[in-house]
């Protein structure tokens, strides 16, 4: 009777792919989902021929189960899965057990669930040993068959890696929407020599899923004959995991500004009543006709979005180290890359290179400090700064190029200009500065020679 | 013995002054503090020979309050506020009345306290023809004597109207570092110098407490003759309301990119040890002489400066206009304007134009569309570029700046690239997307040729 090796409650798109997938990997497994009469269809039609089995009650499925009892929750995010939690633990057959519980960030769609998902696992430790075997078996796999899961860490820590993956592969967009725009209205490319281009970049270091099918996006054509991608509306939808990025960015105070920018980015873009308005309004700079060589600057495009993709997982990394601290978590960095490098939206070889930099220096504080890093940012700045220098003269907003650059520009600073801040503080609120000659002792001057000399202890503008 | 207009709790910095304030306007005001040995420390001393009143106890203080009875809570802002609330609420002598709670955003520091604060009053709108008098009355005056203060809306409108206050207070600052920092870097001008074009500036439409002030801490100098200013440690402090604001933007959708890159220029600043380290590794580019005409360069900063502050303003009362949506408030925006035109840190004669603004068009979606607005960036937007451009070629850090630019570039623009982010996600996970031609319904595309044709409906990313 209890034969299978692990349950999956939860049978719509991604659910039915990960069994199949699981199925694939030899092992046997219990399908149940709410609605039971979706397990039944499942049995007879996507998982016919297979060694599934279904259940068509909890009490069924935990019966079916061998010990200890392995159960996936692939159900609708939020209320669901609590209410699923409640139902597990009151079940009778398995009150007199505790159940660890795992959190798993799950990457890769339809396609991923069913061939190869990125999974990121965290929680109750002691799960992983019973679920590793599975988990490593069905993931996405890369190089010489490395699986693209590991143990993130503990509690929520495997949630927090999926959500900052998902700031990320906000900012890969915009990124790429913004070369897009620069080809397109500063080179005045067409759609296909577009499609030429990014296939190009596709066999680089820019080698990812994102660029390769923004290459086929690019030369899709419409039942008409006529490309596609022009005549979709350009108000970008958002569900909310890059807005939690940047909004834990700011909470933890790490500047992640390239997910905050990538994020506003599609807010800005679905004011697309507005902007028709204020486009007839606004004035832009004189159009002016780019004379310079069209394929250096298509080069220094590249460059541009190269280096604007390393800052940004910088601050991603800078993000994920934050949160380490301010939990308790140890986190494994070269694992979470490995994570990423397949399986996921944001698969690329660039992933590849950070898990050699944490290979390299496991203890590496930042990205940009690691020498391969380091180098191709240095190789690629004269390109970045004329790209944006040149999209800036053309009214071509670039939010993300120009925030990355603005990062490094900041971070390679020994001195900012913030010290005009903490003297402006002082002044309108006493709420003192330190010396560079002397740190950690905060003083008050009395710039004006009036006005009380109290410095201000808990407030703090 | 009930001879008091109002009483106030909280003897500390602000409430001391706000007192002091309301004495000179002529209020009999009820001084009580937990401490109580402050009462009379106050009594004694700041508050001797003044028609101040004090009180040992609430019991106390109640008892010599007229009808309506008028309190001020100026406590430390959380717990203490809501304690308070809890112990009036016991207070016998009021239970049998209901309270009319106000919740009021208060700017200005020790200084507006005492000679006039803005103030922004919302919450419970029965409590306002009781506390109108008063609260305008010590209020500061602009023009020819209109108070900074106004009924702002229902419930939170006030502290929420404060906290944008201060998170475009968080922006300000930061552009008036950038301005700095490539007077200092690009321009090589000295203090002083630095000090006479603040003090030039503070003579044109960007004449505001906060230019001002910068060019007193420019020409400050220490007991040893030299400037202080280049000896303070460039690590910025913040308390919260900036990020504040910036969450809420991202909360609600709405692009107040100035603000979140201004807060999160803190965070960099304040990774002074990080940053020192990277100084060391990380090359900027090649050192090259400024060749151009000083004087008009300076003129192009200047401009940049008042462009992006358009912009931040613009992108402020997005928030304030989206959040007035969201909460069913109905905001007096020229009033707003008003509230922070003095008595406050981002007071200005800029924040007048602002009030006339919404003076010929109450209903005015946007700052940008209002003519006076739209000339003033049309008129700087070669400055602004030209400013742009040159600091992103001698590696100046301009998140505020560029952002702005941005910003402009693509609310301007009809349309945007992200037509491409949509073809993305309705690529990888059949997310869907509209037409141009038939916006509001949603279409999925095969792209690939294979994969599943069900739609995802619940999973967006
Ligand atoms: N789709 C993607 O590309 C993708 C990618 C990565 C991660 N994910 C995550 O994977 C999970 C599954 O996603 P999905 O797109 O396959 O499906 P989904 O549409 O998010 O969820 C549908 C499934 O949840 C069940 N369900 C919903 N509410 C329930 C409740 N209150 N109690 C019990 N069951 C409930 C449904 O059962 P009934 O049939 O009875 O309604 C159905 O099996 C989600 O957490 C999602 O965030 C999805
Ligand atoms: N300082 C500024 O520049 C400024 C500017 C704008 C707005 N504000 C706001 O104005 C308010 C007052 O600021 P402040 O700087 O004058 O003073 P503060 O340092 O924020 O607060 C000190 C006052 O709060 C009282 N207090 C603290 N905890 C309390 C508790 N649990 N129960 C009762 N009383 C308590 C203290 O009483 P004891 O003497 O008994 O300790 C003292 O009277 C704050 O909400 C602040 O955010 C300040």
């Amino acid at each position: 009777m209890a034969q299978a090796d692990i349950a999956l409650i939860g049978l719509a798109v991604m659910g039915q792919n990960l069994i199949l997938n699981m199925n694939d990997h030899g092992f046997v497994v219990c399908a149940f989902n709410r609605t039971v009469s979706k397990v039944d269809d499942f049995l007879a039609n996507e998982a016919k021929g297979t060694k599934v089995v279904g259940a068509r009650s909890l009490e069924e499925m935990v019966s079916k189960l061998k010990k200890p009892r392995r159960v996936i929750l692939l159900v609708k995010a939020g209320q669901a899965v609590d209410d699923f939690i409640e139902k597990l633990r009151r079940c009778r057959t398995l009150k007199a057990k505790g159940i660890l519980f795992v959190g798993s960030g799950v990457s890769g769609g339809e396609e991923g669930a069913r061939y190869g998902p990125s999974l990121m696992p965290g929680g109750d430790k002691e799960a992983w040993p019973h679920i590793k075997t599975i988990f490593q078996g069905i993931a996405a796999k890369v190089g010489t068959g490395e699986p693209c899961c590991d143990w993130v860490g503990d509690e929520g820590a495997g949630h927090f890696v999926k959500m900052v993956h998902n700031g990320i592969e906000y900012g890969d967009m915009q990124l790429i929407c913004e070369a897009y725009h620069l080809m397109k209205d500063v080179l005045d490319m067409g759609h296909d020599e577009m499609a030429k281009a990014f296939e190009e970049w596709n066999k680089t270091e820019l080698d990812s899923f994102l660029i390769e099918i923004t290459a086929n996006i690019l030369k899709f054509q419409d039942s008409d004959g006529k490309h596609l991608l022009p005549k979709i509306r350009d108000s970008a939808g958002q569900k909310g995991t890059g807005k939690w990025t940047a909004i834990s960015a700011l909470e933890y105070g790490v500047p992640v500004t390239l997910i905050g920018e990538a994020v506003f980015a599609r807010c800005l873009s679905s004011l697309k009543d507005e902007r028709v308005q204020a486009s007839q309004k606004l004035k832009g700079p004189q159009k002016i006709q780019f004379e310079g060589d069209k394929k250096s600057f298509l080069e220094d495009i590249q460059k541009a979005l190269y280096a604007s993709k390393i800052i940004s997982y910088a601050q991603g990394f800078m993000l994920l180290r934050q949160a380490a601290t301010e939990f308790g978590w140890t986190l494994n960095y070269g694992g979470i890359a490995l994570m990423w490098r397949g399986g996921c939206i944001i698969r690329s070889v660039f992933l590849g290179k950070i898990k050699d930099a944490f290979d390299r220096n496991p203890n590496l504080q930042n990205l940009l400090l690691d020498d391969f890093f380091k180098s191709a940012v240095e190789n690629c700045q004269d390109s970045w700064r004329r790209t944006v220098s040149t999209g800036v003269r053309a009214g071509i907003p670039m939010p993300c190029f120009t925030t990355a650059l603005s990062f490094y520009d900041g971070y390679r600073h020994e001195t900012l200009p913030a010290n005009l801040i903490q003297a402006q503080r002082d002044y309108f609120g006493a709420h003192t500065y330190e010396l560079l000659a002397n740190p950690g002792r905060f003083v008050h001057t009395n710039w004006t020679g009036h006005g009380g000399s109290v410095s201000s202890s808990s407030y703090n503008a």
